[in-house]
């Protein structure tokens, strides 16, 4: 299937690698595809350039927001959820019309350091802005409650014996993502219901950072256990 | 152990019931016992009248916030939660100075209906809130993340498979809960940390609802599986 990742950062990196190791065709898409690959610092989250990683994943193409958005059957926002909205605008909405758009990001305010707060919670959800923002999309939020090296490869912990959770209005799209979720591992996927169910699992991630915390390690999950 | 529980709706009856059993002695605390007692009609929530709860327990004694908070060497605050700072200042500082207070309430906010949303979040949380105004009082945020049945019997769910959270600034009074969740059946206490980390456990219940909803039972739990 034709992927596009929206975002370079270690998200989009984690899962574009993990996708085209199951052989799709994976487009990765960034502002400015010449001054990513120039790069030659580790970015604000430490991730090594864009460059460093590239070189062992060949079979990822670097182009565009758009370019990517363009190629992707399905897309995947990976962006920090600050750059959710500016990057899925210059993606373009007629790029995105009437296809799957996984969005991964959580709406998380590092302005006063850590822990972060949510900017958008309870009454509103950083899923619902994007679906609002853009009407023919088919928003399903997903993934966003783990670790990226989780959401790829879910059972390198406890077998993949864990919960992961899909929020969305269009039945299909959900089904389409629970497929793509099952193919990487993924073993109890939950429907929470309707993108207004986006409020809850991005507001899992206060205790999940405290979590990372208390725990030491990202390397954990949720399970729903009933 | 003497224990007082403030709150005669589910949570309360439930842990009271669960205490009692286990050989604590238990008063629960409300406003006016005598008007409690003399109701004949099931509670807002459905459950049926006090009197008709207390004539199967009589092993727990009713008697006012004041005299419960008195009782107890540890103190439950199991009321909902627009009613725990009222119902914690009528129980009076004196009688809660230097104790460890239990506090499983949630600032859930029905006005809009179902799904409520939190009064207060994120930047604060209702832990918090009765910490401050109780600064003599050595609060605990646990059990908040659960049906009031798995709070009390944990092992009728997956034998106990799953995870409960303490925050608090006082870690012999963590250390005092922890050992009171094992008692009744908690296999996986996890300390998130001083109070403030009650903002991450209370934000659990948005995502709660709607697991209710998407799995129509609330008796499921949080595993946090590592």
């Amino acid at each position: 299937m034709k992927i596009g990742v929206i975002g370079t950062g270690s998200v989009g990196r984690t899962m574009a690698a993990r996708l085209a190791e199951l052989g799709h065709s994976v487009t990765v898409g960034t502002r400015d595809p010449a001054a990513t690959t120039a790069r030659t610092e580790p970015d604000g989250m430490g991730n090594p350039p864009f460059a460093t990683w590239h070189a062992e994943h060949p079979d990822v193409t670097l182009a565009t927001f758009e370019q990517a958005a363009r190629h992707g059957e399905i897309v995947l926002n990976a962006t920090g959820g600050s750059g959710s909205l500016p990057a899925l605008t210059a993606a373009g909405a007629d790029n995105l019309r009437g296809k799957v758009l996984i969005d991964i990001s959580n709406p998380l305010d590092f302005s006063q350091g850590f822990p972060p707060s949510l900017w958008v919670k309870d009454t509103d959800s950083l899923g619902e802005q994007i679906q609002r923002a853009l009407p023919e999309v088919r928003v399903v939020k997903s993934l966003n409650t783990m670790a990226a090296t989780l959401m790829a490869d879910p059972k390198q912990l406890a077998g993949g014996d864990h919960s992961v959770f899909v929020s969305g209005n269009d039945a299909d799209a959900k089904a389409t993502v629970t497929t793509l979720l099952e193919s990487l591992g993924h073993t109890d996927v939950i429907d929470l219901g309707d993108i207004t169910t986006a409020r809850g699992s991005e507001m899992l991630l206060p205790i999940w950072v405290r979590l990372m915390s208390a725990l030491g390690t990202p390397i954990f999950q949720f399970k729903i256990v009933r």
